[in-house]
């Protein structure tokens, strides 16, 4: 049985940033400023509905749950300026405020998915005096916020239940915890910091938008870990010099089969880690398995702007205007290639079509 | 048979740059100014020891090919100035010369080598006139350059030969007509546009420095090659769309038994493309194999500065100061992972131990 309070607590004692919390008198939100990682540590207070949306458009926060943890916080802090309105003009100001925020980002399905918590809250208690109602939505966005954190924390420890002191993994992307409470993929690591043990952590940079630089390498950096950026097309090397003995990976969506669509190069990490004989682990909230999805071939893949590639972060461009690019934001990965799948509910083996079906029993 | 009267012919019908030739009267020599590319396409003057050293210093003339023949040509040039003195005085500027131009790039082994080359001219005919010596000097300068665009051109061939009408090719790093005369990994795609095929070129862009966006998208879509621009990581998926039916690479050095060193990201290419099933060649001159090395394990990997991981081509740093990396320059593929060899010699296929042997018989 877990002690989560336990891990919770060894977490908090390597943490060295908070993505989004409430300040101390619960009337601001005070998040980190992800644009201006990893050359700067800065927070931001917000406290009114166009910083909130600024913050999310201009990427000041992001990563899909930290979005989801920020909008719950966002609407309670709003609604406190409503607290002496009847209910039709404070649901009005909620519809709004509510409409406006999620036309942020409107393809961040954690966003809308937080957004309309919250609002099922207010219609719930309808009836209830409108300084009641705030009440509860301050309960349900700090709910949605544990919530994460009790699911960081449960594939933290299943995920570190599968390395040994001394190992080194190899990471792709970033799920730490900039984007999420405590890190999903990422969480493990930090959690083997917090008991001193020693893994080498390999981070691929990730192009085109280099998340594993920017955020990952300095997640471990700062908590201690032992990291080592590379550059994508080094895993290779990494892997035949024997440095890794696993892989941990993130996921955007499971697919009934186990097929696994993560961050553009993820199916490449897991086919090298085949060749070389290293396992790897996808890690991720069961959300994200559609048992609705029968395989990798019904997972649509995102195309994204060619300009990621060419002149993104650049001084000057770095490919002729004319020449095209393919930069899809995702690959899949085939479930053939996966030693396990680690959820809050557990670590899924092999085969997958069955085992995972077992989890929603 | 070949008929490379007919091959330059074609490749001359659709090349977009001269890397480094002489002028028309044979006094100057005009360089493709590559420091500027993908942004601007420059040519360059030189007719003096200090250009000429500038010129290789500040990389506005690289690629291992293009400096050798670049240093023959100079040497001729400079040795211009010198038709009115005595041998003794010739031959000390000479080496003067020599000896500040090799300083340039100490470690670039084809400038010593061509250095080398063009004082053997002077030394086996110091009894000949000094005018005598010019002539010679001009002449092995263009023998230089014609043995490259030989080597070039055969392999282009043999390298066409691999593929059909139609068919997608995934290519790593540059070894295309601006590091060499015609090219040798990029040379047969060239050629196909030349003989009116369509093939369908997949560019890895090659972390960290950028030469399969810098310079082999900008040699295909200038030559009019369907080329796509990828990152390196997205190689696996391109491969999984089945849009990749050969996968061509250069080398920087082959051991006895077929083990391949070229630039970092290389063995990756290969072992993907096993995955999938499909060929890999690595291409190059015959030069490049090294029979006194039994294996890639005996291959020193040239490991490099973080800051091409971290801060190059950036306009701000992309992770921590304190961030370590991990930067070596090439990667060993194994033999086992290689369809086969392609040398102005011919294509050799495995057992590479057996075969490689023969070519040089």
């Amino acid at each position: 049985m877990l002690d989560l309070k336990k891990t919770k607590k060894e977490m908090e004692s390597i943490a060295i940033v908070d993505n989004v919390k409430l300040n101390d008198d619960e009337t601001k939100i005070i998040i980190l400023n992800q644009v201006l990682l990893p050359n700067a540590i800065e927070y931001k207070e917000i406290d009114n509905l166009k910083d909130a949306y600024d913050a999310i458009k201009k990427l000041e926060i992001r990563g899909a749950p930290a979005i989801g943890i920020f909008a719950g916080y966002v609407m309670y802090i709003l609604s406190l300026k409503d607290r002496d309105l009847a209910f039709e003009e404070f649901f009005k100001n909620f519809k709004n405020n509510k409409e406006y925020l999620n036309s942020s980002r409107p393809t961040a399905v954690n966003l809308s998915w937080a957004l309309n918590r919250m609002e099922k809250v207010v219609t719930d208690n309808k009836d209830k005096d409108v300084k009641e109602i705030i009440s509860k939505l301050k309960e349900e966005a700090k709910k949605i916020h544990n919530e994460d954190i009790e699911m960081c924390l449960k594939i933290s420890e299943y995920g570190l239940s599968l390395l040994k002191d001394g190992d080194g993994v190899l990471t792709h992307c970033n799920a730490g915890p900039i984007a999420t409470s405590y890190g999903t993929a990422q969480g493990p690591l930090l959690l083997s910091k917090a008991r001193g043990m020693h893994i080498k952590v390999f981070a691929d940079e990730t192009r085109p938008l280099l998340q594993g630089a920017r955020l990952t390498s300095f997640e471990m950096e700062k908590a201690g870990v032992d990291v080592t950026l590379i550059c994508d097309n080094i895993a290779s090397i990494v892997m035949r010099n024997g440095w890794v003995q696993a892989c941990f990976v993130g996921c955007d969506r499971i697919a009934a089969n186990g097929d696994v669509a993560n961050k553009i190069g993820t199916s490449g990490v897991a086919i090298l880690a085949k060749h070389y004989g290293i396992p790897v682990y996808s890690l991720g909230p069961s959300s994200t398995i559609d048992m609705n999805c029968p395989d990798g071939d019904h997972i649509k893949i995102e195309l994204r702007d060619p300009e990621e590639i060419k002149n993104m972060w650049y001084e000057k461009p770095m490919a002729l205007k004319e020449v095209k690019c393919y930069n899809p934001s995702f690959d899949v990965t085939d479930h053939e290639l996966l030693t396990g799948i680690v959820t809050e509910k557990g670590i899924i083996y092999p085969p997958f079509d069955i085992n995972l079906k077992k989890i929603f029993e």
